[in-house]
């Protein structure tokens, strides 16, 4: 089996292990191709994985008794993406994880994440500062939901997410937002 | 210097530390006594310190250019609170951080933060586990705000903050639920 480190290097960049670790990496990660309006996870199942998103866009959302969504996450280019609150305190989910562009994720699960934390501490290390960071953000976008305009976090979005807009449809931004598409339109008519 | 191991034991529960580690940990975590009202962090400052209940109440608020109020976390006994996106980003303070009851906390910086990390991994863990759960809390709090209801948000906060209704003004919950203190005065009639 030839092993020449791509994954290490897609996911934790210049990190530097041993030949070891580098063996127990490879060994959990799986690097999937994933199709345009596949779904990763259905709300009330188990979560047991979590995922690194390569290429394309996923994007994960809750559906209400009424039926409507609301787009929690989208994940990008190195983001990660999961159902956390079913992930990290073993509920089952309430999201569901779709591709809405073509995609090449690398998917772990909570036991082989728990291994190489387990055997590896710098893993621990980098996941720790990445956690940091997305919850730097979730706190934001908390305090952004109930403070700001439609409009300011349409240009929030546009902030966050610079390449997307083309490649997800306008009810995926507005369930983002917690609008309808039709103010969609007139805050982006407006601008 | 007496060392009876307290605040390890406060802080960390059931972790077991060497006598080197615990001589470390008391030396960065600094227990004070806050009064009711004092303000332990204001918008535009630079957020070095995060604190952690052991008893009180204290809380976290965004104010906007008109003067509104958000409050974006309560921080209850064993819960930790900070401008997170500022402490976590080496940003300025977006948020305020003001004592509702007079509370006894610990604090420590970044720097020692990051110097316990290093030094104890088992540290790391701990943190790593806790921020799991908080981070998987607050992608609780963002679907809720996009898709629950005034009064199902109300259920949820108590349900969240069980004891913390009698001691925190109707503002502050309001302003925790992104409503009126008039809306809020009808949800709980109506209950």
């Amino acid at each position: 089996m030839r092993s020449d480190n791509s994954k290490i290097k897609e996911i934790f960049k210049d990190l530097v292990f041993t030949a070891e670790e580098i063996k127990l990496i490879e060994s959990v990660f799986h690097k999937i191709n994933v199709k345009k309006g596949a779904i990763l996870l259905t709300a009330g199942e188990s979560v047991n994985e979590q995922y690194y998103i390569l290429e394309g866009c996923l994007r994960s959302f809750h559906i209400d008794s009424d039926g409507k969504e609301y787009t929690v996450q989208f994940g990008i280019k190195d983001w990660w993406i999961s159902d956390y609150t079913a992930f990290f305190t073993s509920s089952k989910a309430i999201m569901n994880i779709e591709v809405i562009q073509d995609a090449i994720i690398y998917k772990i699960t909570e036991q082989d994440k728990e291994l190489l934390y387990e055997k590896i501490p710098k893993i621990e290390h980098f996941f720790r500062v990445k956690l940091e960071k997305a919850f730097a953000a979730f706190q934001k976008r908390i305090l952004s939901n109930l403070s700001k305009t439609a409009k300011e976090r349409y240009l929030d979005f546009i902030k966050t997410y610079p390449n997307i807009e083309k490649s997800v449809k306008n009810y995926h931004i507005a369930s983002y937002l917690g609008i309808t598409t039709e103010s969609l339109s007139r805050i982006r008519k407006a601008l």
